[in-house]
């Protein structure tokens, strides 16, 4: 199995906690919640503008002060997803080892770093994490994590894309991985930005090409839950509650949309409690 | 305007010619090919495994041997996309400034670059290009680009999506910076994998807040084009080529989808001849 994805630390920024909690069956206001459609205005883009740029630097300075509450060092390597950031300290610069600077350079807005022997500006960007929601006999595939972060919590399988493949690609991958399950994939389900840790998750739905799963290295059981008993109280991230969910909501209306959302979690409130956010801006083709 | 994103030098990959070559009136033969529909199928995992691996390597050193055609240097940077790859050659760690070395680390089944130092290994992930297709009085948007890689080709306005911002966000900040329109996006319309270069592209539609609009300090012109007169053959890029195409063949059809797919390039031809190109796994919503 590959290990080829990097943790770089969950932030501990938290979440808000919202009054709609979702059990096992999911309640009719929740669902209201999810549904919502707020297209997105540029009422202010000024504001929009700069927005990206006090984010990354506000994450910049949290993660920096903060230790990492899941004990993942910066050299762990995974294949699973974890909602945390991929803002790193950028001390040197990877092509001539010279110190950098931070600062905004000339011409631009945000704060960057800039290299002090070769001049080149470093630009990170965010990170695909690509999966799968794959159903069988009516009834969802998930992976129960056997590392940290959320250990022992549920997951649909899903990692982050590599260099070279496609999200397509990258899903059927992971899901090899986490699941030892061949899958086809079928069509695109979500797309959904978690801005405050520099992530998009990118899910398709898939199906088994046979029925054999088991769990890979670093899960410690798959199983097939019926959309009534899907573990809404112990899943590992923001991600996929809203994935499933929506899912839920496309069987009641007959068929999956595609789907585009931002997920903004909001300080305050520990990482662990997935519940605590906002679906944005959904967007549904 | 923000210069915020890094060119990192297009590839000489180059990409075949094919025998569809798009005319200001597409023809039927080339619409069926880009509608072509190749659902993912593994049938051979294990090669799917290793594809990403071969893919970077073959990336990373060809990129490292050849010069950049464009010109563009390591520390230009541009809120304009360019159709290169995001693989840079890694010599040493960000973090610590130590040399770094290339192989596969354990339990990895991929080359990477190891800090000799701190041990840290260092990942690099595909990146997101954000933009928005504008459609106005039943003409789109395009801006024509004054600098660097395609001077003086037509594209829709996007750019790299920035680390705290979504890829709506994103989209509507490209939109504003290279065409001062200010826009709303209305749905997600297409996601376009160019694995070789290690770039997704993410394409909004979007329309006019107001009907004002006016280049950017990166373009030269922005026009709207009706659309038996987008200038198919003075695009800037093929993920644009495609993105057009797709939905000029949707308002036939009388509604635009969500469209997934991975354009596929291959060397052999100059980088200017976007038009050689597959569009491969073509997937709809």
């Amino acid at each position: 199995m590959l290990k080829a994805i990097q943790i770089l630390g969950s932030s501990s920024f938290g979440f808000v906690s919202l009054p709609c909690r979702f059990k096992r069956k999911p309640q009719a206001n929740c669902d209201l919640y999810f549904l919502s459609r707020k297209p997105i205005k540029a009422s202010n883009l000024s504001s929009l503008r700069s927005k990206a740029s006090s984010f990354a630097f506000r994450i910049r300075s949290h993660i920096h002060s903060d230790s990492n509450p899941y004990g993942a060092s910066s050299s762990s390597s995974t294949s699973t997803p974890v909602q945390s950031t991929g803002i790193r300290k950028i001390n040197f610069c990877q092509s001539c080892g010279g110190r950098t600077k931070h600062e905004i350079p000339d011409g631009e807005e945000k704060m960057r770093a800039i290299c002090t022997s070769c001049g080149k500006i470093i630009y990170e960007n965010p990170k695909m994490v690509v999966g799968c929601l794959i159903e069988h006999e009516n009834k969802i595939l998930l992976c129960k994590r056997k590392i940290h972060p959320s250990f022992g919590l549920w997951t649909l399988p899903a990692g982050y894309m590599e260099i070279g493949e496609s999200a397509a690609e990258g899903a059927i991958r992971e899901t090899w991985e986490e699941a030892n399950a061949e899958v086809e994939v079928l069509s695109p389900f979500a797309h959904l930005d978690i801005p405050l840790i520099g992530q998009t998750y990118i899910i398709f739905l898939a199906k088994l090409k046979r029925p054999h799963f088991s769990p890979g290295p670093e899960s410690s059981d798959c199983q097939l839950f019926a959309l009534n008993d899907i573990p809404f109280d112990s899943l590992a991230f923001s991600s996929m509650l809203v994935t499933l969910q929506l899912y839920i909501e496309d069987t009641k209306v007959g068929r999956p949309m595609f789907h585009y959302g931002i997920i903004n979690k909001r300080p305050g409130t520990s990482p662990s409690e997935i519940h605590a956010y906002t679906l944005d801006h959904h967007l549904k083709s």
